[in-house]
């Protein structure tokens, strides 16, 4: 799996992940410098190219000079996540309903790890999954927040809630967000951007909530609208 | 000027912009259907074409079934967008300072919208303009929103300030936005994607603010980033 942009590989690099080599565009400097000696640091084998070599390699053309080239990505499993519920603010999980554009679920991944969510659950079938252009829309953010993958997004709704998880749909016509108690253990659904949340899915959720809506457009990206969400928690939760 | 997509155009057709025509694929049905009466009600010429002749016409490839035709996209004044901090919550303006990236600003004039801002302030020189693909990525929100271009931003924010707007700047080492104050007139000023605030608009803020990161990864993409202070705004202002 390659990993590329200079600061998706600068956070890849700060992390254990196991990474076979870098190819970096030959007359680094700045950033690049600086991840050229992290490298030699780590004991990263540097293969220093034309610029060519890297658009050759590069899966969406910006590599900004630098590829890194290392393991499949790892998932986590939905229990380790669910681990950091002994943090003393209780845990915090974000579930991906069927999101589909890769923007969107880098997006997600990174406003997640921002807002100190544990993790970010996403189905096996059904939705993007973390590719290497999530990695670099993420900027790094993939590499720092545990993603778990499941089968069954039901039933990872009821592990939680038997794990003690308040479980909250986000979607246009539910209850006023700013009017719930977002601390504790709780677990945010975004929904798909065309669909929302399958009615599978709303079902298990103990609450359905809303952002107000002011305006004539009544929808908001899904990442944007879970990044509100994200930080309204967070308001609450410090 | 095109507009495609079907939210966008429908969103154009709910305004009172002059459309010269529409272009729609062959056998139009559900969304496309509803357009198309709203084309004929509004005394719209509507033509149906094949697939390929929209591909042709078609800014981005993703046309859904639909282009409108229309005037190119009117900007607002800053003077129209300051009308309405007579409204009952004050003022509600943003200010983007350099936002490079037609998506980011796509998204930041769809969240505006929803959260109920008065209008957009954007410079005519050194960043993203509202293009068909700014529109499209709106969802339309572009044409419910006021957007004012200024040859100025410095001179924009002083004609803010001298009109009893609070000017704050989001960046990534200012003081706790959930300390601060976000009722009255207010401006929020989101920052250039690599960038941030310019040196000098950020001299011009009353104030700079942030939202609190707990991840490694210390940045949000901008327009999440404007969303989520947005949405505080929207609470406190409730």
């Amino acid at each position: 799996m390659k990993t590329e942009g200079r600061n998706a590989v600068l956070e890849l690099l700060k992390t254990d992940k196991e990474i076979e080599k870098l190819l970096m565009e030959k007359g680094a400097q700045g950033t690049l410098g600086r991840i050229f000696a992290m490298a030699r640091e780590r004991g990263i084998r540097v293969q220093f190219v034309e610029k060519a070599a890297l658009d050759r390699e590069s899966p969406s053309g910006r590599h900004q000079g630098v590829i890194a080239f290392a393991a499949d990505y790892r998932y986590a499993e939905l229990t380790d996540i669910m681990e950091h519920k002994k943090n003393p603010r209780g845990g915090f999980v974000i579930v991906c309903d069927g999101i589909q554009d890769v923007h969107n679920l880098g997006s997600i991944l990174r406003v997640a790890e921002c807002a100190g969510a544990d993790g970010v659950v996403i189905p096996k079938v059904g939705g993007a999954q973390v590719t290497e252009a999530v990695l670099r829309i993420s900027e790094g953010a993939a590499e720092h927040i545990g993603v778990a993958r499941v089968t069954n997004l039901s039933r990872a709704i009821e592990q939680l809630q038997a794990a003690g998880y308040w479980v909250y749909g986000l979607e246009a016509d539910g209850e006023d967000i700013y009017a719930q108690d977002l601390t504790g253990n709780i677990a945010l659904i975004v929904g798909g951007e065309d669909s929302g949340l399958k009615r599978l899915t709303r079902e298990k959720c103990d609450k359905v909530i809303s952002l107000p809506m002011y305006g004539k457009i009544n929808s908001l990206n899904a990442s944007i609208a879970l990044g509100a969400a994200c930080y309204e928690a967070v308001r609450q939760r410090r």
